[in-house]
């Protein structure tokens, strides 16, 4: 325990912050050393303050830690931030001013320019950012390094082989996403029994912005966009957690249909390679049935940090259609951070 | 009630035939005087051969009615078919022989070359290939008329406005379709609960296929389809009632949202001209809330036979992007099938 | 119009209130001609001050009406009050000071020891108690009238001709209530989906309690309580509308079970006797099916005013075991208070 | 693995069986050597004869095996039986005949006399009863022996403390069972997407028969139920696993609260002493939120094999009421008959 890297959770009480304490229990090389929240929960145990809604209990090292308020004079040298946006932007500056490593999930910085926005298996080498973002920002040993929406995540990682192998020039997304994306209390039951939510703010943006600067390139001193026109729809649908995703894609190269099903079979990334803790074994994993992959039952595939992709087929209006799948609240927030912060301690920006 | 025109009810123990016996109680212009269903059903009275799932009760002159088997010798004119696609075939073609008008909801005969696949607000004119059709099959006063799958309703009736004022090129289309298009028993609860099952048998080939023929002309001998290009992705969620579509659309002529929306707002055919008694006042309702249309809330405009559109807005890829909802029980199929037999009977094909 | 008694609705934004406004358009004897609600809503049209979730939509003359505070201002004589229990008991005593006939759905009041806890099939004698409690508090014209918890009144009406024709002594009640009961937003759907809530505030005391009061006896000065015992299990599900409850009673005399469904059966009250605009021709509904009452089919029975019983037979324990629904916001909150302020009309306590 | 017993599956492709598949992966005693099932399904591999509903992957070892049909040539020595009640009768019979150890989770030997009714923790001396059950059938090495209905075993684990400490005479329990208690494909989504299905075919039955059973004594000739009256009232709601139970009992010898908090958080059981496989560290776990336990979230406590006890309380009418929740398809039947399986095993009744 003594040589873990020492990590505080900002956030820890919300439906995020929640994942990263589940997911960080027994954590080969992060130890959580510190909980903050808001003013209302500073000064209680952690099991008083949080309403634990996850199915597995509150990790026994934790339960009876005193959460402290979100200042940046917690005892750990990195933090995960599961912060709401209305609050994550200014909070989080002021931990990497102070010299942490700030592994954030919220939207606020995702796009700032000195920022990276990272899935290791897609970009890793856009952490080349991080010397200019501190030099610029004057951050000293902090720095501050974003994951996607959790849309993005399983678009994007599904994009990313056919990106490698045949080139990608346009994609049409239509998404069925879960309740717990919006959060807890989140979306009311009168709501959503018996119902579709058509509409889920700036999500359909998110989606449309965020995968051209993951594909883009990183020349260390700025990002590069890819070329790439998305086009989304964002819906809210009964399920509890997995956002499956209804792609199209325009290939820039011919491609057979076997070829792309070996895109995706194959594809495997830093990671991977490097043996990264929570990395799954396959990035993505092809479903062949043709009803799959279905929330329920796909998405806790590799732990929950595994793309699923299925019914692979020529479309008539671009090349091809299929179905990506992603454990929004894991591979798509927590797990997605988790996976970050255990590349940039591979990379030497964190725990050197 | 004497001098209504009589109508049977094929398959009218199923799920469509049900909301036929539901729909066409006191109908103006028709009464049902035979129910016909499977050897298992034939010779009991109607509430006892029949496992009654709407919420509104049997109508009382159908409760005690004997049901027949589905042979040509019912007491009535006109049928409409709710048979399963596994039969209605052969019997449907053995009615049309026997003199019956046969109003189907059945996809056997709807690509038929010399069978009108109808959607009166859409293409009121197709009739014109019933002559024909009596000649070549020999038909006598008999005929087949189809209205189409419950998903290319909606889908078709919020292209029609734009076709007619921009013209449409290119359609991409993801839906979210409700349980009971799945007939009864239909899905598994287990299936659904907490899912989404993105895959329904043929359904994806009906919708790219269908609207090519409805928004296509016909000389009174043959059947011109448009030139379009439709993909189609589709998906069972978690709802009773109503298919909600997200479409997207590439016009040949430029518009403006405003004319979009307009065109939607404004559109009206044939059937509210003639003051057919299904037909919707406003055949496409416009919502201009963020978040609508939503199945449970919106799905009951005017009483299920209007298509329900909303979020029109600008696509990155295609022109325009926008949700159609359609009551898929109702405007999509049995109302769809009674809507068709006012035509019909405006335009002299039936009752005369 | 102009002959109508004008009501206001104070709470009109929230769940309750909503339904009063549905329920009340084209009321033959009350007109709504105000509507108040928290300072947040005052001064906007309803249309803005609402977020509307029932499935008609707003009557159109309450549309633009604006918002009042809830000050004992309103232009009307009879407030119907569907404010939360936060707020409601000093509010309603300044209505009922001020002259003002309040019919209350809130909790607060009813168990005063001068206030009328009604169920117009069960005890409109009750309301004899209104010219003591105007004495009493010095109300002069005004008075406060009550209707029960939701789920109290499907019991208690299912008891009524139980204790008119046996007596009922032993009370032993599960119920599985819906959501709508919660409120909005309520229930979250993270709590709700794949899950049942074993637990409702307050909600079995009140069941236990409630329904001593409305089968005891008033002599125009105080109430004697029913000498019952009453035990109650209360459990939230995942329905929308309809609380469905499993009942077992032990009777003073003994009773064959055809005795018992010929009670229910044949059970009627004053407000049939009446006419009373809202009271169900049937106010007990008897279903001999095997696997009924059920909530999504039989809520909205007599437009959601009677409640259904079922499945009554034997119990091993006391004597006999039924389930009772109740629709929770129309018989259970809404409709119960119209129907009570239809009976006071009728008893000349309002509108002479 | 050579030194492993030797087991089987009959009805291994139903929803019974394919828990036993699941839970009998990795056993320590058990390594299942035949798959049987239905005419249909036998000749096929295991992974093409299942339709598997789990959301763990087909246990490696299973899938490529061959299914046979149900005779009594199967090359193990014990079989556990998921036969569906309709055929399990005579199979069963036929395979303790020629000398299998048959565990049982059906209905149908349930309650013969030379039977034993077990949950290891409840009454693991009826096993007594099988010499005798030998004897009497000419059963040679073979034997049946059961577990109880799903609802049963939750309800029966929680009364035991309550027996072996204060005597039960009087029980009233209301269940809310979950959807996979039905089966596969069970329930149809149209009837119960927002209801309640308050009725199913002979499990009130069931709950007020086995518990006398199982708390009742056996001398090694003859079963003698315990005296004890059980009232059931069973229900079906939109929950994917775990019945949960509201239960009231009156006691024999007076107790307080604490008393009964305390024989329910101190319960343990011979399987806990032998340290079975599958024994649960806790067979009953208190929970003390006031709406604790909740189906989702309680129902894997202790792998699904513990009964989740909450709200534990006085009641008005008989002595006490609290919540039961049992894991309906592993504590409730698969798990149940597994750990039956390891009683029997360590006590000497197979493998020896």
């Amino acid at each position: 325990m003594s040589e873990k890297i020492r990590v505080g959770i900002l956030g820890a009480t919300g439906a995020v912050g929640q994942r990263f304490a589940q997911l960080l229990e027994n954590h080969p090389w992060f130890a959580v050393t510190a909980l903050s929240a808001s003013e209302r929960s500073a000064g209680k145990p952690y099991t008083e303050a949080v309403n634990w809604r996850l199915d597995t209990p509150i990790p026994s090292e934790l339960a009876g830690m005193v959460v402290s308020a979100c200042e940046p004079n917690l005892p750990c040298d990195v933090v995960f931030s599961g912060l709401d946006s209305s609050v994550a932007g200014p909070i989080e500056e002021q931990f990497a001013t102070a010299g942490y490593a700030v592994i954030s999930n919220s939207r606020n910085h995702r796009m700032d320019e000195d920022v990276p926005l990272l899935i290791p298996e897609v970009n890793p080498d856009h952490t080349a950012i991080i010397p200019h973002q501190r030099r610029r920002r004057g951050y000293g040993r902090g720095f501050i390094a974003t994951n996607p929406n959790c849309s993005t995540v399983g678009l994007t990682m599904a994009l990313k082989p056919l990106a490698d192998r045949f080139g990608v020039r346009q994609v049409s997304v239509a998404t069925m996403q879960a309740l717990s994306g919006a959060g807890y209390p989140g979306v009311s039951s009168m709501d959503v029994l018996d119902n579709v939510l058509p509409y889920i703010k700036d999500e359909e943006e998110k989606m449309e912005r965020e995968p051209l600067k993951l594909l883009g390139r990183c020349d260390g001193e700025r990002f590069e966009p890819l070329v790439l026109t998305v086009s989304a729809q964002c819906n809210r649908v009964h399920v509890l957690d997995g956002h499956l995703e209804c792609v199209s894609v325009k290939l820039e190269k011919k491609a057979e249909p076997e070829e792309v099903n070996d895109a995706f079979r194959t594809f495997s990334g830093l990671p991977q390679a490097l043996g990264l803790p929570f990395a799954p074994a396959r990035p993505i994993v092809l479903r062949e049935e043709a009803d799959r992959p279905q929330p329920r039952f796909d998405r806790d595939t590799e732990h929950g940090m595994a793309v699923v992709v299925g019914r692979v087929r020529p479309c008539r209006l671009l090349d091809f259609k299929f179905l990506a799948l992603v454990h929004n609240t894991i591979r798509g927030a927590a797990g997605a951070a988790v996976l970050n912060a255990e590349l940039l301690k591979a990379q030497g920006y964190i725990g050197a």
